[in-house]
């Protein structure tokens, strides 16, 4: 990253890297593998407990017959995905020795639980990419997937894997 | 690859690369990192248009109730994988200075808007495996997975990422 | 890894590698990049059949309305996961000239059939999480996704992706 490191970055932004949440499994948050850290998939988790759950359904769209999870807005869903997106990047951080080591966001992969209807998923991952990019500038810059699954664990609306280039 | 470099691989297929789909949010279509280059989820669109939308239903089965998405029969989320598999491609170049640079085809994830009764995405998934044999011959084969979302952006039946290997 | 190479390790937990099962369609069941070995997903199947079929329904739930696939309880998914592990690893082995060459686990995504009110796909998914650690010790400590999606390939309840490190 040219100029300030990672942490200085997020101080800028009025931001802190949260605490590493917990695996629910048999897993590690993240992996290094070469110079690159690859995450688990992360939820919107702050402290420990999810911001929101539920299936994302369209603005104004009736919820699935049937689904006894509560329904999400795009624009709730769209905040959740930010808090993914810092998770991430602590679950990463945590792989290398010093935060600063991450130089550029390489992939995101956004999972977003989603009402059959609901097709609205790229605006929901802009909430972790437009952080992305609040915090790494161009080097934030990322190839991306955004897909709507029927399901999350523990009912979050949005799921995110993060894959980071690292120097030492 | 041996022999022929990807340009004159595609013109003996018949093919070109279409133009790189601008991304639909913050994002670029594809991001070289080392030897590989990773692209974004690739949706069927042909001149800023998807071909097709809506939910893969499997021949003669009755669509799922309360879902206004229009059925897309597996024939035509097959051509729609193959119109996905040009536009990785054409991601893919786009990343490195000339698309002569990429050598083989290492990975690819087809992701399928399918009704919950929909179990065929492997035959799907082919439309793209078989134009990337095509074009790279045994430098085409690739590791695959095939799976059945519940939405995509959109509303495209079909997303595909794409993972090439370059050489300088 | 530390010590004995994969195949006494499996020996040691009581286990053989598998046959890898025949790609469903145009691709390969693993791919080597460089020091990584990515598989292709990877169903529970047992000599070419799959070991149980459906949409996994959180225990006591009712079955979704309108799906004829059979329902499949969280403890058969766990099962099922544990022998898409298998066949992974088998796939991974493959692609090197000896399985002993498969030094760590880098990451799993494990893709889990869910009716829309099912949120333990991390359970689920432990199933392969904790063969890869039983198998590989600290060495199998891996980053994971675990996502509940619309349908899989033949009905299949869970489908499993690998990256292995391999050294040679």
């Amino acid at each position: 990253m040219a100029g300030p490191g990672l942490l200085a970055r997020l101080a800028q932004c009025g931001l802190n890297l949260p605490t590493v949440a917990a695996p629910l499994a048999s897993y590690v948050p993240a992996r290094r593998v070469g110079g690159l850290v690859l995450t688990s998939g992360q939820l919107p988790l702050v402290d420990g407990v999810l911001t929101v759950t539920g299936l994302v359904v369209a603005e104004g769209a009736t919820p699935p017959a049937g689904v006894s999870l509560p329904c999400v807005t795009p624009a709730q869903a769209h905040a959740a995905a930010r808090v993914c997106a810092l998770n991430a990047l602590a679950a990463a951080a945590a792989a290398v020795a010093d935060p600063d080591q991450i130089v550029s966001v390489v992939r995101v992969v956004g999972y977003v639980a989603s009402a059959p209807d609901f097709t609205g998923q790229p605006a929901v991952v802009n909430g972790a990419s437009d952080l992305l990019l609040e915090v790494f500038g161009e080097q934030g810059r990322h190839a991306r997937s955004a897909i709507g699954v029927a399901a999350l664990p523990l009912g979050a609306p949005v799921e995110l894997e993060l894959t980071v280039e690292v120097r030492d």
